[in-house]
């Protein structure tokens, strides 16, 4: 007892060294300057490369140790590192490295009666704890936008990739030249209790990241004192209104739903209005079916499609991320987006529709992180919407929506000039 | 036993039915005009005035009990309303409504190379929950500021201003006119267990924000598990600078400690440079002793203000909320931005000086949520910043920072338009 008392206490002691150090360092990555902070990014991407041996053997070990643990294929393939992968690592350094700054940013300035200069100026959120799975990859991509975005990072991979990501961490670290080395903490144990005792550090800690399934978020928020941003599940909808192009409905279902159905942007949900519904609905059917999707619909769907399964109430509030797909008959425009506000996830629904006022009442009352008029819901993505990067897509409501690239990785500050102003 | 038990289920099922109503009023509340909530806003102004006899007579009971109680003078004072009290009140709603309405404003918008035109578009955060001690003035200053954001709102002011709050309530309620009466939703019970409820529904409320002092922020964000937006302790310097003008220098700082000691935003710690401490510190401890101010010195200042007291380690990190003040002579700017990182609470802090390099190091370096340039740090306020209103100022770092007006009670969507892009 009092050996585990002891071990506990330095697992604690360890951990709360690694987040003050983390937090000792954040001043001067935050004042580091652009080309600093490139220079350590494409710095890391050298050292990647340079050390890619090293990597492939602490890997080895990693995924060999999964193998045996009978982790399934898929996650043995997240797991594993190639020359390919490590290459595409470096590389992912090299692009954050050539993408703008936010530091520094003038959001909006004004200047009040009294001759007040008022700046609202962008500068990094501090000390970023992000806690991931199994994907040595997250390691590099979290570090890089980190910094990149002036903020130090704690890192905590899952424990499947422990060797891989514990060495990845270890070469950035070594690589970021005059940049503190507390900017790139990595918690070198697989011990579970690390994660609580990171998620008590609210002095130490400005936000927590889980990268990961709807467990490992969970989890993660029922224990923090610090604030998470979360990415919960995506039941995204595609409403083709009684105005569609039907062409434009149909290659949007099929990108929505087949070109990768495992991702929160893909469609959940497909709702049709019934003028149109015994035009698209069989064409479609065959078009998804041939892709190997399977119909749950309602009604009014199964009469239009015989083949498709009945749709039980639960289907409306599933999130399948597999070739399933729910269909409904609706009656009007406001009959969708009633639905929508049921059953949707707040992530990201669809209208197609040539009717200007229809689109318009839609992305006024769809309160969804993104709302698309006439394009795939699949868009929703840091990288499709021009940030360059994402890490992560929040489906929180405060601070930051939808996808985060790096400035949502940042706050702000006001600078007030003045010359001599008091308040009267 | 038994009967406790169904009390407080019912005490429960109540608060849940008030949030519920306040979630199913969001999309209304988002949805209406910047006209309806003008609108809204003027009429509750007028059943204010027009009810001015039954508030002073529920009040009139708040006081009493309070009395009774052994309140201090001051709390009781706080409690009071008087007529030119309610006509601040009914003057503060039609304040409101002249206020730019923030919801639907496009924050920034672009076209993708595949021809998408995405736009960030402000829209309410949804319903947001108040707790807040015995100001029943707080209870209409609140509801206005998240009705005119669109947001609905949850209410649950102090137990001493219990009857007064409650009225307040009911009378805006009954004025919103078309607006779903759930917008505003005030409950009705002084149990603390209700406060416990509300904290719990993370589900049907968005966002909490406690105005009070620390005691109570602190408990509510123990006890939350919705995001708290939190204002701790503002432990704000003033640096007079080698380089300042003395005469502005003892200007500000009579501003940032005098005026009015007992806010957030007034001077705790005074920092000057040695190489003018000989010539401002003995004129700045006149005018300061003279104000009443009692000063707590560092050996430096003693010496050269022998009235002063010696500063102990604790009055760095002190905030007086009183005409005390810890004075200390620094050698230099980097001493001083070191002492400011370690003992200032990130609220706001001021330079004096007319060296624009020291000025604007300053502003790089020191990361508090407002840096003054020869300005007094009491400027960081929502009104004087020229937000037209302050819901209260915030010192986190997600969502918002500093002074919070209407738009700091607001997200966003990306509203998404194209002609049959799809992902590939």
């Amino acid at each position: 007892m009092n050996d585990v008392h002891r071990q506990s206490a330095s697992l604690e002691e360890r951990v709360i060294a690694l987040c003050r150090a983390a937090r000792d360092a954040a001043p001067a990555l935050a004042g580091a300057s652009t080309e600093t902070k490139n220079a350590a990014l494409r710095a890391g991407a050298a050292a990647l490369r340079r050390r890619a041996a090293d990597l492939l053997a602490a890997n080895a070990g990693d995924v060999a140790k999964a193998k045996t643990a009978g982790e399934s294929p898929a996650f043995v393939d997240r797991l594993t590192l190639t020359p390919a992968r490590i290459e595409a690592m470096a590389y992912g350094l090299e692009q954050v490295a050539a993408l703008p700054d936010p530091v520094g940013e003038t959001i909006s300035e004004w200047t009040r009666p009294n001759g007040l200069r008022i700046a609202q100026v962008r500068v990094p959120l501090g000390v970023i704890g992000i806690i991931y799975e199994s994907r040595p990859n997250v390691t590099a991509d979290a570090a890089a936008l980190c910094l990149k975005s002036g903020n130090a990072v704690i890192l905590r991979g899952g424990k499947e990739a422990f060797g891989t990501s514990a060495l990845i961490a270890e070469i950035l670290r070594d690589a970021i030249g005059e940049l503190p080395s507390g900017a790139i903490a990595f918690v070198d144990s697989i011990d579970r209790e690390a994660v609580r005792i990171l998620l008590r550090q609210a002095e130490l800690i400005d936000v927590i990241i889980p990268r990961g399934g709807e467990e490992l978020i969970r989890a993660v928020t029922a224990g923090s004192r610090i604030p998470v941003i979360q990415h919960f599940s995506g039941i995204c909808h595609v409403y083709v209104d009684r105005a569609a192009d039907l062409a434009i409905a149909e290659r949007i279902c099929m990108n929505a739903k087949v070109e990768r159905p495992g991702v929160c942007n893909a469609m959940e949900n497909l709702l049709v209005h019934r003028e149109v519904a015994a035009r698209f609905l069989p064409a479609i059917a065959a078009s998804l079916g041939a892709a190997g999707v399977e119909l749950r619909g309602c009604a009014e769907t199964r009469r239009l499609v015989p083949s498709a399964r009945p749709a039980t109430d639960a289907d409306w509030d599933t999130e399948y991320l597999d070739l399933i797909l729910a269909v409904k008959v609706v009656d009007s425009l406001a009959d969708a987006i009633a639905f929508i506000r049921r059953h949707g996830s707040g992530l990201a629904d669809a209208i197609v529709t040539t009717d200007e006022a229809a689109a318009t009442r839609f992305t006024y009352e769809i309160d969804s992180a993104a709302v698309f008029v006439n394009a795939s819901t699949r868009f929703t993505d840091g990288f499709e919407f021009g940030f360059g990067a994402e890490i992560g897509i929040s489906t929180n409501r405060l601070h930051a929506r939808g996808p985060m690239g790096l400035r949502e990785l940042t706050t702000y500050k006001y600078v007030v000039r003045g010359n001599g102003q008091v308040r009267t």
